[in-house]
């Protein structure tokens, strides 16, 4: 049973946020824990083939390279050492113009061999206000009902996630004002799930 | 084609009582007819290992252990010999406090090699007014809306296992007081998809 | 990266409108462009074998060749030769007396290594109006309650399917009298992933 955990969560959720205060409850308590950014790893992974991907014009070629630098994240993320509670900051899909693409493909989740699969949640009357008032990143889906409607392609991509790994899925809410809560609600399943 | 049926229902559309009725049914028209309860399978294995799981503080070998005890119990029913339909009464999934754990993932999937997947639905208004009179379990979700998001929830999980299987789903509906109905539904289900 | 695209789209969708205005379309603009009907593929390899199935009343055998000419339908459409872009029109799922097959089951999918998923869709006032003026099908699902049903059925089962084969999914409408626009639309997003 990994100890790899999977943290997803749709733009406006607070996702950041949270593992941002997760960062620091975990900090305080001197609990050992390493969290690793999916979209990190692969811009690493990029710069090292010396290649960028024009995510607004991506040919076939750069979708395969893309595949590929996904996958090889995935191995290098999987080989991670230590025996620390690993967390994967990443999505159950990515909208761009080529569609909605699966965060975590088949041959990603293998790699990552999760041993729980974590979506953070919020409303989708909040997810739309915060995403109308986030001025550094041009979105697209700014109502609520564009929210409600990811938020369901998060959990139709996590339920086909679970049944292929056989992990468990956690929701955890993350309203207005409550990041502290939601990050001590995450670390308690974390640590939970990744007991001796 | 596999002769066995995966019968799945989420706590309070009436899974067990439509089940028994499912055996006097068959007993009265002569059908012959097997059915299996996947929980009881896993727990005759922890038995026999000498080993009870404490659902509220599983540690990661505990999950390890259920991992390997849920596949163990996939392939015992696989086994099963006879030529009558085998019906393996299970759940698309399971809240637990670890998350919702997926009933039938990849690999116990792939044991049962289902012909048919049968979801017992019922109104999310009859289930939240069933899940408020059973006093005989502690049930945590129990408003309107928490049935209507897990009757969502098992269709999200029956998508995966559909596409992975290759195999159908049918909806039986179970509305109150027509268990009898709901009980015929099913055994007709059955016996089209199992006839020779 | 496949230059296979499946398009798919629930009945009174307008799959079949739209899919022959984006023949025009490609004709026009001198766009090559190959489409194959995974059914007729289907039916083709039924007459072949000198059988048929009757959809009414499959016995396990049928099922049996059924499953066995689905995938060897996938089989030979992979093995479309040519450069040009190859769509398939199929389903994400269809509603038999046997139930809600999947269109594209784990070993349909690995045959057709589709590089892209379009959904067609439109609202489900839309979808009902046009089930009820459709004559030439008997068509069991004509409320507003069932399309909505549907469609959110298809993307289940694309989800699933996106996650296993990498794959993104595209949303294209279709609201009445906009077939052109909806060709037009599709043919754009098949050039984008096909483009070398």
């Amino acid at each position: 049973m990994s100890r790899t955990i999977i943290v997803a969560g749709i733009p406006g959720v607070g996702k950041t946020t949270v593992l941002q205060e997760l960062e620091n409850v975990a900090r305080e308590k001197n609990i050992p824990l390493k969290i690793v950014n999916f979209g990190n790893v692969m811009n690493e992974l990029f710069k090292k083939r010396g290649k960028t991907v024009h995510r607004d014009h991506m040919r076939r070629q750069d979708l395969e390279l893309q595949a590929k630098v996904q996958e090889q994240a995935a191995r290098e993320i999987g080989k991670t050492g230590g025996k620390s509670a690993l967390v994967v900051d990443t999505h159950m899909f990515v909208r761009t113009k080529d569609g909605i693409w699966p965060g975590t493909p088949r041959r990603v989740l293998e790699e990552l061999d999760p041993g729980l699969i974590i979506l953070i949640e919020a409303d989708p009357e909040d997810i739309a206000r915060r995403r109308n008032a986030d001025r550094t990143r041009e979105r697209d889906s700014k109502t609520v009902d564009e929210a409600r409607s990811d938020l369901e392609w998060s959990r139709y991509m996590a339920s086909a996630n679970a049944v292929l790994a056989g992990a468990p899925i956690q929701i955890v809410l993350n309203p207005d004002g409550h990041q502290r809560r939601a990050a001590e609600d995450l670390l308690a399943l974390i640590r939970k799930r990744t007991l001796q």
